[in-house]
């Protein structure tokens, strides 16, 4: 296959030229006849070469060349929430991601994806061709029933849909409670991508102080009062960026808040296998009654899988799946195949347990090591992979990532999750990206040439 | 495992009770202690049991039924575009489905994607965990690349995107063009799931009457004088319901009139791998100027994997991807890397041909059989699955629908296609769904109930 792609792309066989018979390429290649029909045909399938039937194949006009290497980070654009996003999406293997949402390969279950990825080329037709069901996969949905029972949210099969993603779960619970122009409550700090996604639905964002509690309650209150929001969209578990809990407390106020407000509250619960213990979720207080819960295994299974849930009453689930199969037409049945294969396997609760502990010890290092840099989390979180981190006082984090990324480093700066800009001198480290020393000596590298600038800024002002 | 279940289900085993030890239990049912052991683990996975460290095994409080049986279709819900996709979508494996618009799991290439999962089984970790990356899959869209420039449209990998499906394309390009109250035009008839889809968009719609050469261009223009609509959705390939194909001449011309309006359009190519030759793409013609190409493998690889593309010019790409990131964080790695090693295994041109003259050869033996029942086609398509067939006088399709329905045989009614609703006497047949002759059984019964009650709702006119 090589050999004849390479003589296409130098043009030594011409696009629409016929190739060497296959008999006499194989004895100029000394191979077997057989190998040469196989390449041939694979050659095909790729849509190098032609076959005409009795006419032997030909060479096609158009060639792509043959490594295109993968785009890079787009260094210059302007520091937005989609920047980190596509900083980390965009980065190749020889970057390294601190400022990344996800797992490292090697942290997550991959024995258990194989396994499963095995299992499913074994399993019944349906399952490898057919289009998913409405809801979604019903023994992945009879699962996540048990799950979420087990955090003391009471819930029937038939009130949970199947999404892409956790993403995709809040976007289809904004198509449908959104108009353009009604406003939003989100956390200040929150997740980047409600900004992004807020965005394209045209809403009106408020941003609320997020406490080492959970949201802000006298903020909260304030903003119900004035702007009516529709939605409230936060993380219960471990909060992400700042890696908080809510207390019983604050829930219980922040429902009562919403039940005056008639305000619906999405639970974002992407985070609930790294946990140690579990912590309150709305959820579970509200019965599903205002809540929506919604999850995904991004961070726990794969992020190459797409596959996420909303639980929730039953009427509105019946009009979000109105709301998917128009606009995506369901969701992909051999995912969410691959992704229950993977849970329900029996080592999957033993590499969560390693995983937890592997984490907890990530985070200690990792904040000993910030700490020589003079870098401070904002608390010590209970879990997760986050550690939401304060600059040394003079450091602007978005100069610091321009600065990294331009060393193959890359920082997720606060102000791309504060919705109020008040979190410029804060990163997002994820743990389990700061494993080699590098990220440090960066860091610091990185740092001091920030320092020297300041004290320049300073006069200026 | 089951025993376990079973003694829980039936209460046997009470919630939170101490099930029997490892020990105690294999020694009852005479089975090793490892066995038991993996039983437990995967209950313990599954969410059935709890493990307690040093404290054995216990019932959970909440246990699902074992056998959920899936929800079935809502028989009694109006007929409507998403009635169709519903039915379909909700039908299980005893339910005959003419109306639905993809192929039987045995008719696609099964072996090749068995293959294929197998062979990702062993593939880099990167590929098994990690998010694609914003654009997706370099080598797919390289193959694409290749595909496309097959049907004469030149491209570069980096102005293709990849998506989870044609429907996903289809409402990122809406979230991008259109504002709401915005007018897009659709063929009336066209593909159902378009009239969803943008009314999801809260788009005003209107049908261009299809004609066996493509859209009523007179009608066209007056559209485009009378509504300045922002987009155009259409088939070029195999049209959806029809089977018509678009003609060089018609082609032209609304590109012409188009490019006067300046109206964007979304030229959906699902269907391309099932034409005999190849016809007429806008997207070719314009050189992807105004004309936006989309596609999917639903209906050729699979539907169970989602995956499809949009290509187009690099700016729109560019915001496209914002769009996709923002609205879902990207699509499957997984899935575009199964999807492609079917795609480009061998076999699969070879499927592929076979699977074109069984379609030949079925749409014959569909239409003859019909035609015993007084249903004749609109017209004889080159290719794919499709017959669109006008009903004997005096029957309504919905009410045969209806009919239908009650014994297994789900209809894809022709108003579902027609925005003006004047396809009341229409039907879509695929005829892939057709070769079981209940079908016709069924529908020969069903169409005497109709011709009974015909003279009769005549007289109370």
């Amino acid at each position: 296959m090589q050999a004849v792609q390479s003589k296409i792309t130098a043009r030594h066989y011409l696009p629409g030229a016929r190739l060497p018979s296959v008999r006499a390429q194989a004895k100029a290649m000394q191979v077997s006849v057989s190998t040469v029909v196989e390449a041939y045909e694979r050659l095909v399938a790729e849509g190098c070469i032609q076959s005409k039937p009795g006419a032997g194949f030909y060479a096609c006009g158009h060639v792509a060349p043959l490594n295109l290497t993968q785009i890079g980070p787009k260094v210059e654009r302007e520091i937005d929430p989609l920047w980190v996003s596509r900083q980390s999406l965009e980065a190749d293997d020889t970057m390294l991601k601190p400022g990344c949402g996800w797992l490292p390969p090697e942290w997550l279950y991959q024995t258990g994806i194989r396994r499963a990825l095995r299992t499913v080329a074994r399993e019944d037709s349906l399952d490898l061709t057919d289009y998913a069901t409405p809801l979604g996969h019903p023994a992945f949905r009879q699962y996540l029933q048990r799950r979420l029972a087990s955090n003391d949210i009471d819930v029937n099969a038939e009130q949970i849909m199947l999404t892409e993603s956790g993403t995709q779960a809040i976007d289809l619970i904004g198509r449908l409670f959104l108009e353009p122009g009604d406003t939003v409550l989100v956390d200040d700090p929150c997740y980047f991508n409600f900004h992004a996604l807020l965005k394209a639905h045209r809403a009106k964002v408020i941003g609320i102080p997020y406490t080492p509690n959970g949201p802000d309650v006298v903020a909260f209150e304030a903003a119900l009062a004035e702007h009516t929001p529709r939605l409230y969209i936060t993380n219960s578990g471990i909060h992400n960026p700042t890696g908080a809990s809510l207390s019983p407390m604050v829930a219980h106020k922040v429902l009562m808040l919403a039940e005056a407000a008639d305000l619906v509250i999405v639970e974002d619960d992407i985070f609930a296998d790294l946990e140690m213990d579990t912590t309150p979720r709305l959820a579970a207080f509200d019965g599903l009654n205002r809540v929506l819960e919604i999850g995904s295994f991004s961070k726990t299974v794969s992020a190459s899988v797409r596959c996420g849930y909303i639980a929730g009453r039953a009427d509105w689930i019946e009009k979000l799946v109105d709301l998917k199969i128009a606009t995506s037409f369901g969701g992909s049945r051999l995912g969410a195949e691959i992704v229950l294969q993977t849970l329900t396997n029996s080592g999957y609760r033993k590499h969560m347990e390693r995983l937890r502990l592997w984490l907890a010890k990530q985070r200690q290092t990792t904040k000993e090591k910030l700490a020589k840099l003079g870098i401070t989390p904002w608390l010590e979180p209970k879990a997760g992979m986050f550690l939401w981190c304060q600059l040394p006082k003079g450091v602007e984090a978005t100069k610091l990532a321009q600065i990294c990324v331009k060393q193959g480093l890359i920082l997720a700066p606060g102000n791309a999750f504060s919705l109020s800009q008040s979190a410029h001198d804060f990163l997002r480290f994820n743990v389990a990206q700061c494993t080699d020393d590098k990220v440090f000596t960066i860091l610091a590298s990185a740092l001091n040439q920030c320092l020297e600038a300041t004290p320049d800024s300073h006069l200026t002002k």
